[in-house]
């Protein structure tokens, strides 16, 4: 794999895992082959675009100029999101910027405080009310389609605070509506009022989307170079170009969980992350496994409900809390560790003779290297107790290694929609609810009437 | 229920989600009652202690007394914890406090800023010490045992700076170690050194100790009275008392639970919360649940490998990511909604001439409203996919309900316990892991030395 990044499947096969494991040829290679031409067939044409992002520059330059006026005017961002157009956003920022930045003061701080504005929670909602300053806010609201009710319901209350604080022209100048480039109420209400936009391009499906502009501009507005991001998938992109597992490690690891899945009923996949920069990633992962691969319907039509059930955790925290199960409990999991080799920064437990003798071993290692000594331990005892685990280790938490990593399991999540048959690009069934909710919305007729 | 909890199984039985749901005679009735007898044994021997912590106001008034001091005197509070010893307190707090709480100025803020120092992950760390106050820092170092090593080594880091600012003196008197009264290594150094402790009762384990000391005081340093989450615990307690599941909503959860997995083969129970401010209790619930029944041996040593797989998601959220696969995916779930009558805010969504006609419907909800309406569509959605689920629903969001949820949860666990015939209080597997790592770490000798 790219040399920021390396994945290890070692620990899903017999040789290592004994019989709970995979034999090499439950990988199918013909099959394998099979999704990999069938996703290459939705690439090549246009069908489906998220993997050729990395050439996007112009999305990514789109992003550096809008952030730049933000920057510029703003104490406070605002991003308008749910789901896709808020889970890869947040990761990204996570992953990149300080744990605890919008407590920062502004001089130690790249750029304004950033909210993500995601739930339909009034006092979420209320809490940012509380602490922003609406004079000097500008607002990103993201919507693939255009007519998300909980971002635009959010949105007009939002645009309310900041018109009061700064009038209506330039509340309508500090916003950015993020959305598909020719549909959808977003992109006809910015015609109309001539607000400025981002594109999420037609062929790139929400879940999808974190590196096109709904996750870049929020990330260039803390000061992390776009390009960067992309220049990382660019590279993953070109290094998954080959339908023989050995040469495509996303491949490799989608061909390995879906047998792992329907040969050995293991449909639960716990992607357990080794440093908190990267639990919102594991939350992003959740979104796309989830609802690309949870389907009634196989493409040929058959009835299947299939779909594996992501679960995230966060090392060394969960094993204080979710190991326990995986270590005795039913063998229907699989774990995929993702560590980060160097973190960015390392503190040092004080060494001397004042320690207890039970914890002097501690004394003068690092908390780093805890965690990683932790994880290798975790994926050692899994492995005592025979359950299958695999790991993907970064170099370091840098943008391009992000920009690889996102690139990477959106391709492991495509080509495993072609491996369990299904239309990994809808998501047909959340509709009913959403038909069940305007109805009793529209019925009622709002308090204000 | 409790007036201020309701429970509503009814779409789990086949009288409302036909063929997939429970019928009345799949609980059980004599196996609840055993359940429940064999609990109220552990329960009055006093070998489980959580059930009657609501008559401890001794510990309430213990955490108020210390608190009193904390607020005096901090600007900021360190919750040095991890697994059982954060889990609880950041979900209480989440629950009870301003969701951007960290970020309200002093005037407006109830108490001093509170972070929990959880990972044993150094950027983390780091980026608290660049946002603290060292020399008006106060911190309360939480673990059962006395000896997790994640907790102690972060201590230690910790315990430097606050020194390098105060000195050792009034470093020590603004520690407070909250562990068992008797037993382990920060017994003894509180007992060597002198310093302030608060206790956690030996019958009651680390996953179950949300409602003692280890939960309580973060609470009271944020102004919460803890003794009202007591008395929440308390009028739960009273109302369990029964061993036939029509008047324990604790046992009628569990019995449904457990009789939806090992009769129904919904083995993962996802906990879906339609509020932000209860997002962090379903991460609380995911530990009690897997850690407390994910075990290889039944009691009497039969070797079963059981336990189902908690799931936390977040309504309206979630919708937007896991629901795809909870309405069309495997029939292995059930999903139970937690949701809350009255929000302590509501935002209503301004209506007006200027909305385009697709969202005029929103204009004059309430976006607490909008919640609502979206967590019983996805009620009925999932009815008509043939999918379980039950719902309890908090009338607010009190410390006094969120004292009788988490006993309401932990009750829920216990019973279920005893009828998947496991010891729900043990933790036996994660016990390998800590072995290796501490073997590592002893032969590696440390990067000072």
């Amino acid at each position: 794999m790219a040399d920021s990044i390396s994945l290890n499947l070692s620990k899903l096969f017999a040789a290592a895992a004994g019989a709970n494991g995979l034999a090499e040829d439950d990988l199918g290679a013909e099959a394998a082959a099979a999704a990999f031409e069938a996703f290459e067939l939705r690439r090549t044409t246009g069908e489906v675009g998220f993997a050729d992002l990395g050439e996007r520059e112009d999305l990514a330059a789109g992003c550096r100029e809008t952030a730049a006026l933000v920057r510029a005017e703003a104490s406070d961002f605002l991003h308008l999101g749910i789901g896709g157009s808020a889970l890869g956003p947040r990761a990204i920022l996570r992953a990149l910027s300080h744990p605890q930045r919008n407590l920062l003061p502004p001089a130690q701080r790249d750029g304004p405080r950033i909210f993500f504005v995601e739930n339909v929670d009034p006092e979420s909602l209320a809490a940012i009310r509380d602490v922003i300053d609406p004079s000097k806010t500008w607002i990103n609201v993201v919507s693939k389609s255009g007519g998300t009710v909980e971002t635009i319901g959010q949105w007009l209350v939002v645009r309310q605070w900041i018109e009061e604080a700064v009038g209506r022209e330039k509340a309508r100048e500090r916003t950015i509506l993020t959305t598909d480039p020719e549909k959808g109420l977003l992109r006809r209400m910015a015609r109309e009022e001539g607000m400025r936009t981002l594109e999420v391009p037609p062929n790139v499906g929400g879940r999808f989307s974190a590196l096109t502009p709904v996750g870049l501009l929020s990330a260039a507005v803390a000061g992390i170079d776009p390009s960067e991001i992309l220049k990382g998938a660019r590279s993953m992109t070109a290094r998954c170009a080959s339908g023989r597992v050995g040469d495509n490690p996303a491949l490799h690891l989608a061909a390995s969980l879906h047998a792992l899945d329907v040969r050995k009923g293991r449909r639960t996949h716990v992607l357990m992350a080794y440093a908190d920069a990267l639990a919102d990633t594991a939350e992003w992962y959740c979104q796309l496994w989830a609802e690309s691969l949870g389907k009634r319907y196989e493409s040929e039509g058959e009835q299947v409900f299939s779909g594996p059930t992501p679960v995230k955790a966060v090392g060394a925290v969960d094993q204080h809390s979710q190991l326990q199960l995986y270590l005795e409990g039913p063998q229907d999991k699989v774990i995929v560790f993702l560590g980060v080799r160097r973190l960015r920064e390392e503190l040092e437990v004080p060494s001397g003779d004042g320690l207890p003798p039970e914890i002097a071993y501690l004394g003068g290692h690092g908390i780093g290297e805890i965690l990683d000594v932790e994880r290798r331990a975790t994926e050692e005892a899994l492995l005592r107790n025979g359950r299958p685990s695999a790991t993907i280790l970064l170099e370091e938490l840098t943008p391009r290694a992000i920009g690889a990593l996102y690139q990477f399991w959106e391709l492991t999540t495509a080509y495993a929609g072609e491996l369990y048959g299904v239309n990994a690009y809808d998501q047909p069934a959340v509709e009913l609810g959403k038909r069940i909710a305007q109805r009793v919305l529209s019925r009622s007729g709002g308090q204000g009437t």
